[in-house]
């Protein structure tokens, strides 16, 4: 076993969370047919809805899986067979989008943007008023590279082509502003380890306008799936939300109960003071990096995400041997996903429970650990320039 | 929240299992791109694959997801599009495999058992011996109605068919004896809640002959699904299996963990020792239940289960006020799944950690409540029987 | 480590109870110099107060210690140098109230029972009708033998005769009824591990009547120790039960944390429902020792406590061997302590969250156990006279 | 309940460690008399010695109480009545020994330091010189105002003129180099909360030569309490050590679980390799703090502590405003305890498993919030002091 809890998690995959959100998972009771479950279950779908904006009681799917399992559940359930849908693609995951469309037998065409860059919403709104689309498919935070899509723009433009659009909320939900049914996303798909705070293993979908209600039902008949077919879900989570209980397959019961109270302390600190704190700790870091020299790949701080920062390694250092030494230094970050990127970069996540004091410690470790492998490194350089913006910031 | 740690968990779903295996999911550390997380996981497979007797390095899959997901994702890896399958049913989970089956667009026949009883071995052959069956699929335990079916004879005739056996091993794993390589089971589908004594979220998927993992290899380019496509997880499960890491989705990291304690607790029981208490233990239990002048839906001993045990309810008796009042009493049993047995019968399920004391609970508690709910019952008759058994035996 | 957490421990020192009350134990962050955990151990005080029946805000002390501890504090605090002290004692704790007056000089007479047996009221109020007794001390229920004294009538007589009433609460508070404040009960001590659902390390005093106040108070000047100066501590524990902080010696927070969430479910049972439990469980546990044809070491059935019962062995029974034995059936009973009990008896605990599956089990596994020693035990008979007693008394 | 796990307790109270350590606390079966409980305990003694640097089998005593029970259990079982005791006092902590002792009723003659300073070794000298102290007490470190005595130097002087040297390790015990049986320290008394790392309530008091056994022996008849009795507690100790069972009162049975795993995790680290973190850690936060104009309460570096660090506020700077916005920053502080300092100090504790990131952190945010509050700062600067030391260090 190799938990030493003082370890500091900067990894954009499982992220820095307090050990509190786990609690009750620490209980051999819970069974997927009890009321209290129900309860339980129907309070997360609550609050998620709350969390990102979603009106009324469209539906919110639940269940054993990953992220990328709650795309892939989402398309074929919404999206008629040989749909034609566009990906806008800014890096690793936007290209998984595409991916999955492509091998459930879509017709699929990508828009690339320049690694560390998005694709012109011009250049989007051209290529769907060409007609045909029936969805659009992008990535709200690119985990491979750091960049935030504008996604409110995209709903909009979405709107105008009548086109359905589909949000990969996995590394946004809870730490950027997301307002899901005011902006018109359709689809939301998103998971529980990264802001939510939560071991991995919940694969979460929300339909959030009553067209994509009407999508999902219209599809019923083609969904070649059990496990993901979402209109026997939806059966089953209506009973959860009611506190009743129903059966499709067996809930993940003790990541349910780890996210209701993930979700409750998330609303308890309040969407607007996170999405705040997330915002000043990111551009603090930023800031930190640059100071010591080093290249952030967001190309623009305006598309800079607040919950994944990637970073160009300087000149000669070898990112895993930099990740190994910052291991050492008991925190952890992240290597490159994106291919460009292999080699030559390495992430940092700061979401979840993360705060002054961590951003803090990873600046003060690259520095240090920088200078120790050679890098010309003034100390305190970078951290001098974190501390100007929190102060600046007060937080 | 809702826990009371007192109570005893015999429903067949969640089973009773003592907590010392959930100690470690309370971490805020595990990241599954870490050598540490990456020996853990490795360890599962090993310990996983010497439980249901699968030699050498057959691949074994282990991902986020539900005992359906398994079944699912089995049947569409291997099962070339079109493929005919023969489902032999004894109740709600041998249905779900023809449902699968049939979703996924493979031909399917079913054989149904009458209730409480399991297919005819010879009648099976004879439907085999047909030809045209690419595989035949089974469920070991049927949780709906608690009886066994014979794997091992199965497996010999499908063998003699040439048809791949797939087991629905969900309620029996770890509880039955079960050696799937020796016995010429092709695959093999479970979950973790059950006699492996972890959290539900984790779909196991086994192959434990050459000819299954050469189906696989074989159907690879026809797998509509990015999630499920096994020979994706293959490369990223056998890194794990090597202490390297990989990445095609995110584990269900916390519950990978407790899942490799159970079973390292479950080797240290030892096989045979574990099989035998749960045979003593459903032996016991029947007894007890056919002293209090009840019936068992299992037709024969030798077809009921040592996992779960289905109860026809006495005249007069709701199932459901039997249920609510025995939960009262601090133990918790299920209520039925298999359509002709609703409003007649309830389910008692008996693996994992289930020991003597839990049987004489629920035979005690059954005894008292029956009565109060004005069935003649002679208190302690129920009781005496368990004894009889308990001491006879040894336990 | 040695967890197996469907162990039933029915010991009279550490007892059954559920792990709900330690999960806030898992915490590294808590000081006691924190408003936060003032505000929690000020909590525990107020309800500890009410389960003692309390009034008013008598002070009640909490600190790192055991239930020995509180019985010296309690008396080097109160009674001046030199104090006559009448012990009634009913075995090995009695015992202990009278060796820890004698070890802190004070003149100790001592009123003796018979084993499993409680001295005449009568007797005792003759005695004390001689004058000069400055305190009657006093074991609630003799945890040597599972009698329980009469406190309400001893106070009643000790309040006669102008003499503090110590109670050695230890195995009974938050169990047997006990009213302080109304029954004049002076001076209560008990600790965590017992009926109060913690573990071990928690020292508890409370006085409960003016009059132990003003003894307190004109004795301050001679104490001599520093660490168990109630003067000291009445200031640090005023301060706790107004939120504030202050120091003597640093308090166990995390056993205070854990208490006070005992506290609180042990009220949201209700004192009336929790107290009728511990009484027909005991009941029902003595009823099926002797239909077994065991003797149980309690003379009386008015005076069997409702918490521990010690049991007489059959002809030809090691304790030590039959210990073993239950335990090896996940049971854990007690030896005996008493010196006249040794070698020919056992104890059972059964207090805390005790249920009727625990006594069930015990009896079932006490039936087969001494079976399987030889001894003539017709299966079934001890068991069901529990259920009659269960049946009749609707648990 | 208020744990937020991501707060960083630095007092020198409870100390900032691994949640790791309290995981198997949560378990409701252990007992005091079991074995394997007593197992446990046995290595819990063993470890601890081989920390301590206790030679062959002296005695060692682990019982529920406070780190200020084990200094007064130490001199009432070792010092005959009327004994005459030099204190060596550099604050409170000193204070408290010559108060324990002078409650105690032995003759107390106390040598008092500078705040800030240590007594001079040739002032003790001589005053051990004039002959009759039986004992000399005194604090290793003292954790008021953050100095650590030279324990050595005193152990040696003590021999010379044959006085028995009682030590105070609360806040040096594992984080300061001690090598008691070599140098000759008597008695050593400890307490669990501190760089032990477990939660408060064991008092810990080592024998650490055969002539603090011989004393203990001789002063056997005069020890005027029951609980503290060491030589009951002896038998009990050596009986755990042997992994037998025995009672003199009931255990702390979590917190000796916890203790032990501590325990085991100390002598992972390698004792040298912990003396130095810690030793790195002090100097870097040291120097970060001068660098930002503030005035260490230790006068001088060699006496300066390598666990505790009293810093002097800025002028107009209150200390409880001050601790109050560093709390709200997650980050916890102390307010000063020494008479002396009170409202013009404040104390940083820095032991258990306190690594670079906390001390980067603290200094960080000592930065912003004396600048917010209106203290001339150049943000940058203390941390550029902490970053040369930590670089320079290689930590």
């Amino acid at each position: 076993m190799y938990p030493d809890e003082r370890r500091i998690l900067l990894t954009p995959g499982p992220v820095v969370f307090s050990i509190d959100n786990l609690r009750y998972m620490l209980s051999t009771v819970y069974e997927h047919t009890s009321i209290d479950f129900a309860e339980i279950y129907g309070r997360a779908i609550k609050k998620f809805r709350s969390i990102i904006g979603a009106n009324g009681n469209f539906p919110v799917f639940m269940f054993s899986g990953s992220g990328t399992l709650a795309m892939e559940a989402s398309l074929i359930n919404i999206l008629k067979p040989g749909s034609r849908v566009l990906v806008v693609s800014h890096g690793f995951f936007g290209d998984r989008w595409a991916e999955i469309a492509r091998v459930n037998g879509y017709d699929v065409k990508v828009l690339y943007s320049d690694v560390g860059d998005i694709v012109d919403l011009g250049f989007i709104a051209e290529e769907l008023s060409k007609g045909g689309y029936d969805a659009l498919l992008v990535t709200h935070v690119e985990t491979s590279t750091g960049v935030r899509a504008d996604v409110r723009s995209l709903a909009s433009i979405a709107s105008k082509y009548n086109t359905l659009i589909f949000v990969d909320g996995v590394s946004s939900v809870a730490a950027e502003p997301l307002d899901c049914s005011r902006w018109g996303v359709d689809v939301l798909v998103t998971t529980s380890q990264k802001a939510l705070e939560t071991p991995p293993g919940v694969s979460i979908v929300a339909l959030c306008t009553s067209r994509a209600v009407k999508a999902l039902e219209a599809n019923n008949g083609n969904v070649r799936s059990f496990y993901m077919r979402l209109s026997d879900w939806r059966k089953v989570m209506e009973a959860y939300e009611d506190g009743r209980i129903s059966y499709h397959a067996t809930p993940p019961t003790h990541l349910i109960v780890a996210l209701e109270r993930a979700l409750t302390r998330i609303l308890e600190e309040g969407l607007e003071a996170r999405f705040k704190r997330h915002y000043i700790l990111a551009k603090a870091l930023r800031e930190g990096i640059r100071a010591l020299g080093l290249e952030v790949v967001a190309k623009r701080e305006e598309i800079a995400s607040n919950t994944v920062t990637a970073v160009y390694t300087p000149q000669g250092v070898d990112p895993i041997e930099l990740r190994r030494r910052l291991a050492r230094g008991n925190i952890i970050i992240a290597l490159p996903l994106h291919p460009a990127l292999r080699g030559k970069s390495f992430r940092i996540g700061h979401m979840g429970s993360v705060n002054h004091n961590d951003i803090v410690a990873v600046v003060a470790l690259l520095e240090r650990t920088l200078a120790s492998m050679g890098v010309k490194i003034e100390l305190g350089s970078g951290l001098r320039a974190v501390q100007q913006i929190l102060l600046t910031e007060n937080l």
